[in-house]
């Protein structure tokens, strides 16, 4: 295999690769593969479809995108074209998922691609895509399948991160970030992982024990206590999918999370780190919760569009997420703002605005809307993470009986 | 749009795309298009894409292939594998194209990519993709939707054409080469392409006219009588679809084309040209026809390979096309071998080994397989161009009566 370039270590590379498909995908025998990737991302898709087809894959197939395709379309496209989408693809993909094809996401592109673009084109597209595309969707958020979402260092992704490094020095920072966050800067990665999922799985276990009421988060700046949704469940880690294969779908990933109640969210919260929202960078934001809905919201940079984001609907006011990440975590020590949620989301603790997981509620998979809200679930079409977890933060789990136990003691786990 | 230093005119390469979208495909407003083509090509894909949305069009959706990929698969997939195909993704294709999504190709991989794999995993796979990709391909062969194929200089098979350069210089004489034969190596391509269309249709129309019993090939070593299906309908150029596009199909294009009778072909006739089947260099053909069938076939290199070729079925021992070419062409005055039908056939004058064009007879559209047969169109699983016309070529035409007719004299048009 030939690399035209590239200014980082490819054996870094290849155990990604590896990495990808057995931690994160954990590929069966026969089972085919998915994979959606910038056609830039090559040297990472060709090693994963490798190591797949080493692991017994049936077929893989890429599907590859361009961000200058994608521009040229908001560039130069019809008007008319803006609410349409390729939905014999979307079909398509939504047919292989069906027929257990497992899903791999590699994230390459500069989030800030579309910035440029007119953004109410941008949004109907969105939209568009989003509808057709939900078939597919339901069968990778509803877990029928082994998936996956990596990173690969795109040089324009990497400018952005590394304004002040020239485009070569730039991308190898992001790479060695991006090794280091995925545990493939270490001798025994396949290793790393196993113990990292079973530090995950302690505290999952252990916050399930618990079976907390509430968590209350103090640091400068913030005194908010959030409810946690009637049998909530918390989850991290590797997990089991619906075919029965245990697979760990976000790779980096450091978090535990679990569902909120929508009506016992109450106090202020000061965000520890910028936001990036589709385009716009949003800092310093500050919001009072009552009774689980935003009643005052302000940012120092971007408030318009934050402002607008919580507008989108009822929803949009109430939290669908609480996520715990301790402040010793990789992405955290690397200081680095990636502008992409697979990885700031997990640089700490987090509340995420909009649509809960369903699966952190109730016990069972499959429960009604219905059921969903009476238990304290949100809904939403958005859901967007922000950072909340700092140095200074400590978290106390509240019981049922009002106790409070240690959960956080200077952003780390007590 | 930045291209990463390419060592040729992108000018031209900005020229093929609008020539390719505005006279190959002839793109409608609103109409949908389906790209396959090398990411290596993404160059070219990028500025398709832009002509394609400024012309109007709907939505464009590339499907970007890699040799690498396509190489790790015979490396390491596992041996059942090789009989499947991504049926989900064959079947949205037919889709977009029932729903009138016109069809470009780009070509652009070295044509020996495979040759150092095993060639009965590459002979299954084919197979299987040929069986999973008939309904698409039946809308494009019958003639559903306008589509085109055209080239891009890829950097393997520039090495493959030019051994003896380097890679840059391979690649810049291959782009040349292109732009040549596409004829955007002119002020005015489309012009160009107009006057080009014209002269096609006019030796068309007049071979029409004449409406030939037979043709009478003679040069050295070659003393060939190709007879012509009955009610034969001489195509080239520029045509009409069925949804009323007129499109090039093709470009770069030099050839008027029919389906001769299978079984009135008799005599010797020796190829001008070296055959690349699959990876494999014929040279020195010769072959001696009795009543449409070879009944005697040598060659001076690859025999082997050519007499297992015309014993794939009964009909790969019969014609299923005869093309005119004069030998002033730009791709012929090029001199280069490309191992690739697209420009190779569109050298010379050739004859085509098996499956007929069913809609060069008849008359109309739509005949059944018995009709074709009764028509004397040859069938087979097989379709393989090799180039029989040289410098010295005479072709008389002979009509029903027996009279002859100068066809070409010395290579070219009489
Ligand atoms: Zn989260
Ligand atoms: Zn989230
Ligand atoms: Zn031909
Ligand atoms: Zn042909």
């Amino acid at each position: 295999m030939t690399d035209t370039a590239l200014p980082f270590d490819t054996a870094s590379l290849d155990r990604l690769a590896q990495v990808v498909v057995r931690t994160g995908l954990n590929l069966q025998p026969g089972q085919d593969l998915v994979v959606t990737a910038s056609a830039e991302a090559l040297p990472l898709v060709r090693r994963v479809t490798a190591e797949a087809y080493k692991a017994g894959a049936g077929l893989v197939t890429a599907l590859l995108s361009d961000e200058e395709i994608t521009r040229a379309r908001y560039r130069h496209g019809h008007d008319d074209t803006f609410d349409r989408a390729p939905s014999w693809l979307y079909e398509g993909m939504a047919k292989a998922y069906g027929n257990n094809a497992a899903r791999l996401a590699i994230v390459a592109d500069n989030p800030m691609a579309l910035s440029d673009m007119d953004a109410g084109k941008v949004a109907r597209a969105s939209k568009a895509n989003s509808v057709a595309y939900k078939p597919a969707l339901e069968k990778i958020s509803g877990f029928d399948i082994n998936w996956n979402i990596s990173a690969y260092p795109g040089r324009a992704w990497a400018q952005l991160v590394f304004p002040d490094l020239d485009a070569d020095a730039a991308q190898a920072r992001l790479a060695e970030a991006i090794f280091a966050a995925s545990r493939v800067d270490r001798d025994d990665p396949a290793g790393a992982w196993v113990a990292h999922n079973a530090e995950l799985a302690a505290r999952r276990d252990w916050l399930n024990g618990q079976a907390f009421h509430a968590l209350h988060f103090r640091s400068s700046g913030t005194d908010l206590t959030v409810g946690l949704g009637d049998r909530h469940i918390w989850m991290g880690g590797a997990s089991e999918a619906k075919n029965g294969v245990v697979c760990n779908p976000n790779i980096p990933t450091e978090e535990v999370f679990t569902t909120p109640h929508k009506d016992r969210v109450d106090g202020t919260v000061r965000a520890s780190k910028p936001l990036a929202h589709q385009g716009t960078l949003i800092e310093g934001i500050e919001v009072r919760f009552e009774a689980g809905r935003i009643v005052e919201a302000k940012a120092t940079r971007g408030e318009e569009v934050f402002l607008k984001l919580i507008d989108t609907d009822e929803g949009a006011r109430r939290l669908g997420e609480v996520a715990l990440v301790p402040y010793a975590s990789p992405i955290s020590e690397s200081g680095v703002l990636f502008y992409n949620t697979l990885f700031d989301e997990n640089a700490a603790s987090h509340i995420a605005l909009g649509q809960c997981y369903k699966d952190c509620l109730g016990g069972t998979k499959g429960l009604s809307d219905d059921e969903v809200a009476a238990l304290g679930g949100n809904s939403s079409l958005i859901h967007v993470d922000w950072m909340i977890g700092a140095p200074d933060t400590d978290i106390d789990g509240i019981t049922v009986a009002g106790e409070r136990v240690p959960v956080f003691r200077g952003g780390n786990w007590a």
